[in-house]
C-alpha cells in the first residue's frame, strides 16, 4: 500500500507516526453496490479511495436516499468515522459505486495523529470543510433550484463520470440521487424525451443533446 | 474582555499565543437588526458571542432566506472567517437578532493559532463538526419533514429563546427561518388557528396549546 501517495501530510510526520500508520491501515476491496459504511457499523475509520468510486448519501428514516457527494480515486471519506471528530451527529451511508479498493485508516489511530500533529488535524479540518461546501451547495440546489435543471445536470454528469453517453441507470436511481420520488423523475425524462434531449429505454438513459441540457442544468452545473 | 472564559483552549496556549489574542481581539456591538457579517465583507474573523443573539442563515441568488442556526452567550461563529480554513466555498450571512455584544479574532490571528497548536486545530474540527450536524439535520427537515410539523417546532423554539408565548414576529421573517413563503407559513398558522393551537394577530403570534404543537412538531424537534 502507498499511503505517502495518497496522504498529503505524509512527509510532515514523524517516523513513529508513519510506521504506525503502515502498521495499522488495511485494505479492502468492495464489489459495485456493496455497502462500505452504515448502519449499525457506527465507525469506520478513515476511508482512502485507491481505486474505484464510492457514493455517499443520506437516507431518511422513511427511506428517502439523497446524494451527497461521490469520492473518486485519491478522494478521502472523513465521515466514515464519526468517532474520529467530537460533536459529529449524523451519520452518512456509503456505498461502492464501482468495483473499489480502498486504504482503511482505523479511528482511533487517525484521532491519535490528530492530537499530535497540527497538520494532520488542520488537513481534518480542509477535508470537512471542502464536503460541507458540498453540502451547502446541495442544500441551495434542494431548496432553490428546479428539479429539471438538477435532473439535467445530474445526467452531464453521469455522462462524464462513466465517459458515456448511454447511461445504465433507472428511473428509481437517479430519483435516489437527486432525493425526490422516482414519478418525478419519470415524468421530467418523458418531458426531456419529448425535446429530443434524451431517449429512453428500459434501464437506460441515452443523452441526444449535451448543449440542450447544459442550458437547461445551468443553475445547477458545479 | 475575558477571552480565557470562553476559549476552551486558552490554557493550551502559551503565553506569547495569549498575548497576540489579548492584543488582537476587539470587542465589536451589533443592534438588534444589524449585519453582522455578509455580503461583500469576506473574511470578518472568529466571532465569539458574549451577550446577545446570532442568526447565521443562507441567502439565495433569488433572496430566500433559511436560518441554518442560532448563536447565543458563549456560542463561537466560525464561517464569518471562511478564509480562516481553506477549501470553505460557501458563504453565510449573520445578523445580531438582539442588541448582541462580540469578540472579533482576526482571520490571520486564528489561523496562526491553528497552525502551531494542534489542540486550536482540533477545537476547531469539533465546532466545524457541530455546526456540520446542524446542516445535516436541518437538510434532512428540508428534504424529509412537513412543513407543518417544521413550522410547529420553530415556533415552540422561539417561545422557548424569548421567555414568551406571545412572539413578535411577522410571517414574512417566519418564512425566512424556514426557508418558504410567506403565503405557505400564513395558510398553516391559519389551520393552526383554527385548530385552536395559536391566535395570530397583527405581527405577533400567541402560543396557544403548547403541547397540542408538540405532538404536531414531534419530527422536528431537536
Amino acid at each position: 500500500m502507498v499511503l505517502g501517495e495518497y496522504l498529503p501530510f505524509w512527509n510532515k510526520l514523524t517516523e513513529k507516526q508513519r510506521m504506525l500508520l503502515k502498521e495499522k491501515a488495511r485494505e479492502a476491496r468492495f464489489e459495485k453496490g456493496m455497502l462500505v459504511h452504515g448502519g449499525v457499523d457506527g465507525c469506520s475509520g478513515l476511508l482512502l479511495v485507491t481505486a474505484g468510486q464510492l457514493r455517499v448519501f443520506m437516507l431518511s428514516d422513511e427511506g428517502r436516499e439523497l446524494t451527497l457527494y461521490r469520492l473518486l480515486e485519491r478522494d478521502i471519506c472523513l465521515f466514515s468515522g464519526p468517532c474520529m471528530v467530537k460533536n459529529i451527529q449524523f451519520d452518512v451511508t456509503v456505498e461502492a459505486e464501482q468495483d473499489s479498493v480502498v486504504s482503511v485508516i482505523p479511528p482511533e489511530v487517525y484521532k491519535t495523529l490528530m492530537e499530535q500533529s497540527a497538520v494532520v488535524s488542520n488537513f481534518t479540518n480542509e477535508l470537512m470543510a471542502s464536503r460541507f461546501s458540498d453540502v451547502m451547495w446541495l442544500m441551495d440546489q434542494v431548496l432553490n433550484k428546479k428539479m429539471d435543471g438538477r435532473l439535467a445536470a445530474f445526467l452531464l454528469e453521469e455522462g462524464r463520470l462513466n465517459g458515456s453517453k448511454e447511461l445504465s441507470i433507472t428511473h428509481e436511481q437517479i430519483a435516489h440521487h437527486l432525493g425526490t420520488a422516482r414519478e418525478v423523475v419519470t415524468r421530467l425524462l418523458r418531458l426531456f424525451q419529448a425535446d429530443h434531449l434524451v431517449k429512453i429505454t428500459r434501464g437506460s438513459v441515452e443523452l441526444l443533446d449535451e448543449r440542450g441540457l447544459e442550458l437547461l442544468a445551468a443553475d445547477s452545473l458545479r
